[in-house]
């Protein structure tokens, strides 16, 4: 590996090593065997082709803000950083594309890109430091995605290697239909068929006109009718995100953001495009809003005001470690016309449970992000925390949901994918994991079961315990 | 098969059989050795499971308008044809999607959702009759992908059969990042991974304005200058069409569409949204045109005047069998940014052999379509001109374009992949597609070249001749 990367990209200290036991998800922990931080393709394939003589796992990483442990390292294996690559390549402006090494942080694309009135979409909300090959590697996506899409559909090309070592373009800048279209089926593969060298991404152009809406209800129920009107007119915001009145609580008091009093949900509107159809998408979305019983709907009069509301948003995450020593969080799908269903009977299972759930998500998307709290000093509480989460789970998948809307996988759901897909859909997976990596080391025992991880009974987590400690959880 | 089907749903006689020989591209040809038409999932995985335990190859069908010899049938094969499978199972206007059975005509998707203010975005312009099914097979465009995207930016979920006959589920109605994004690889896999059963695919809220513009040009590059400064402008319309002199006069003799006399271009450029929007775009773009030099831009007045300016666009392709006794399509795409200079090379190629060619394409997409006249009288032409189609692939994969826009690979261009990808890519696809199929019986030599197909040296076609009747192609 020296040889490879020189000494300066081959950490074997330990304590070097424990600095990456985890990603964002620290609950799940391993040291890995050694880390090594390439420079070029030429030297993660060289990499790879070493692991695959010696059948040694590899760990692809880049940031490290995960939250499904899919960079949990191997403690037998090679933990393969790609922080050293992380040149913009090229700024496309006539072909409104970028290309870009995997270690490149998300918000640098668009830092590149906007001298020339462009920005890249995705924007999970860890943007500043995520890095662009981790985003494809989780298909991440963010407030935004409502509008735009996740990272699967901003990518138009990609440079792997494959977990033989072999180096493979796929796609390129121009659109077309020819071969398989392995872009779409590794953006999300979480590192297990190899990993991405160098990405070519779609520069989207930045909007004439932004406008951040905040509105405020004194119901959960209203607030969701809100999100299905605005839907059912036919506008397209950018971003619709919800909070409840736990949520809004914990956010006025870390970041002082001054959302209206007394709201049991608010609802963060973002709409973006031309001048004349934003201004009268605002004049549209304000009277749905005050249609479905919102007493207070104020769009942001300037950039501050903009920042101000969206703190509150973003900050909320972190901000529940306020008013609960711990908490899980939740990452779900459900049909958007589900919402108001799903939210009550969330909040049925917190009465009967009498633990708290906070509500912070993304509404227009269905994409649910429930809290769970709980005081971890009290014992058993952690248990019964994990019961709720867990069956909050259920709900969206019985709603034909999702067990994760983009946090991925990882070590952490991959028990309960049976639950999502049948033993034909697992099977053909894995039949398709083999067929890029048939010995199995890259990323092993993520994203997909196995005995190991789950036991006997397929779908049932065992040994881990999801406990996130507050505070962790900024990158939402 | 007559078990599972019922003797009304299996073809066995010879002149029925024949009936099946080719798909939209007839110039290869080949009798299947029987037809099967199922009319449920079970039954077609029961005939999926009867070959795989025969090691029978079959080949799926949608309703054969495909371009590229994808559905050729096999003469020792099934040809599984899903025209008896045409039920809209559902339109769920909430959650703007609707399910539908593979043999679904892909204009009756817009049919059953238009009452609701929704239509099926994916516009091949065999619309009328290609089916759903075989949209999903060869991720079929239209003249809208500019800014609609292709069928798989439609596709939400797939039931499909594998191979080996399972039944396996992929995605759902709900948005969600979970396991691999096996639908992106499906779509487009030309029934080499089995065959999709039952589709679910998003639908879009019709537009509120549509409005059809043409402009016209004294010389191509104007023509083509005129579409770079539309996209930078940041002005993104549905369509961009372009067609040269040629194309224009066999159209105004086929269908007197009354476009501008004198044009060595035309621009068919289609603007929807909302009207304020639309409105202002078309002042823009108008401007724009005239600043590139235009002649003459108009709007169309009403749905009568849209209609025939779509007329001669789309009636080019036929047409074009009304100056010449026959011609070779091509459909090869280009970055945007290079269209200038491919046209300049093509015009160059033709020049330099005396073989006409006429130039009818989606100009937003760099999707070229040139048409390769030639006489089949006299001998030698056919294969002139198929040379130089040959030589305008050439030109887009130097380009860093594609040997396919929307028509697919199939057989006729599965020899033509090592230009496009090396060996190490086509490993990798190949590894896919065994992981999938490892006796290699669904829809066999289709895709990836064979060394049966395309003899020793790779990249050469041997064998067939392209040589499209005229008036085979209003499908385009």
């Amino acid at each position: 590996m020296r040889e490879i990367c020189g000494d300066d990209g081959v950490l074997t200290d330990p304590s070097q090593r424990r600095v990456y036991e985890s990603d964002g998800l620290t609950y799940h922990r391993s040291t890995p065997g050694v880390v090594v931080m390439p420079t070029t393709t030429e030297q993660v394939a060289a990499v790879i082709r070493l692991c695959a003589e010696h059948r040694v796992p590899f760990v692809p990483r880049g940031a490290g803000t995960g939250l499904s442990a899919g960079a949990l390292p191997h403690a037998e294996g090679v933990l393969l950083v790609t922080s050293r690559m992380r040149r913009v390549v090229e700024i496309d402006v006539e072909n409104e594309c970028a290309v870009v090494e995997p270690g490149v942080a998300n918000l640098d694309v668009t830092r590149a890109a906007s001298p020339h009135g462009y920005y890249y979409a995705p924007d999970p909300s860890s943007q500043q430091v995520c890095s662009v090959g981790g985003n494809v590697a989780e298909n991440s996506g963010g407030a935004h995605c409502l509008k735009y899409g996740f990272t699967v559909n901003h990518v138009r090309g990609l440079q792997i290697v494959t977990p033989a070592g072999e180096i493979v373009e796929l796609g390129g800048k121009a659109p077309g239909a020819h071969g398989y279209d392995l872009i779409g089926a590794f953006v999300g593969s979480e590192g297990t068929l190899g990993v991405a060298t160098r990405v070519t991404v779609s520069l989207t152009r930045s909007p004439e006109k932004t406008v951040t809406l905040l509105s405020a209800f004194t119901s959960l129920d209203a607030g969701g009718e809100a999100v299905s009107a605005i839907i059912s007119a036919g506008v397209l915001p950018s971003a619709i995100e919800m909070m409840d009145a736990l949520a809004i609580e914990a956010a006025e008091r870390a970041v002082a953001c001054d959302y209206p009093e007394g709201a049991a949900a608010v609802l963060v509107v973002e709409l973006d495009g031309p001048a004349e159809e934003v201004d009268a998408q605002l004049e549209r979305v304000t009277a749905l809003c005050a249609d479905a019983g919102s007493f207070e709907t104020r769009a942001a009069s300037g950039a501050e005001e903009r920042a101000l509301i969206w703190k509150g948003r973003k900050s909320a995450f972190a901000a529940v470690g306020r008013i609960s020593p711990a908490y899980i969080v939740q990452d779900g799908v459900v049909p958007r016309t589900s919402l108001g269903e799903v939210l009550g009977r969330i909040a049925a299972l917190s009465a009967e449970s009498g633990i708290r759930v906070a509500n912070v998500f993304h509404a227009g998307d269905g994409n649910l992000h429930p809290l769970v709290l709980f005081d971890d000093s009290e014992p058993g509480a952690g248990e019964r925390a994990e019961r709720v989460s867990g069956a909050i789970l259920d709900l969206c998948i019985e709603h034909g949901g999702s067990i994760t809307g983009e946090h991925g996988v990882g070590v952490d759901k991959a028990c309960k994918m049976p639950r999502m897909f049948d033993d034909a859909a697992l099977e053909t997976f894995d039949l398709f994991r083999r067929a890029f990596d048939p010995d199995g080391i890259a990323n092993p025992e993520k994203l997909l079961p196995t005995p190991r991880l789950c036991g006997e009974r397929p779908g049932v987590r065992t040994g881990v315990h999801p406990l996130v400690e507050s505070g962790e959880a900024e990158q939402f």
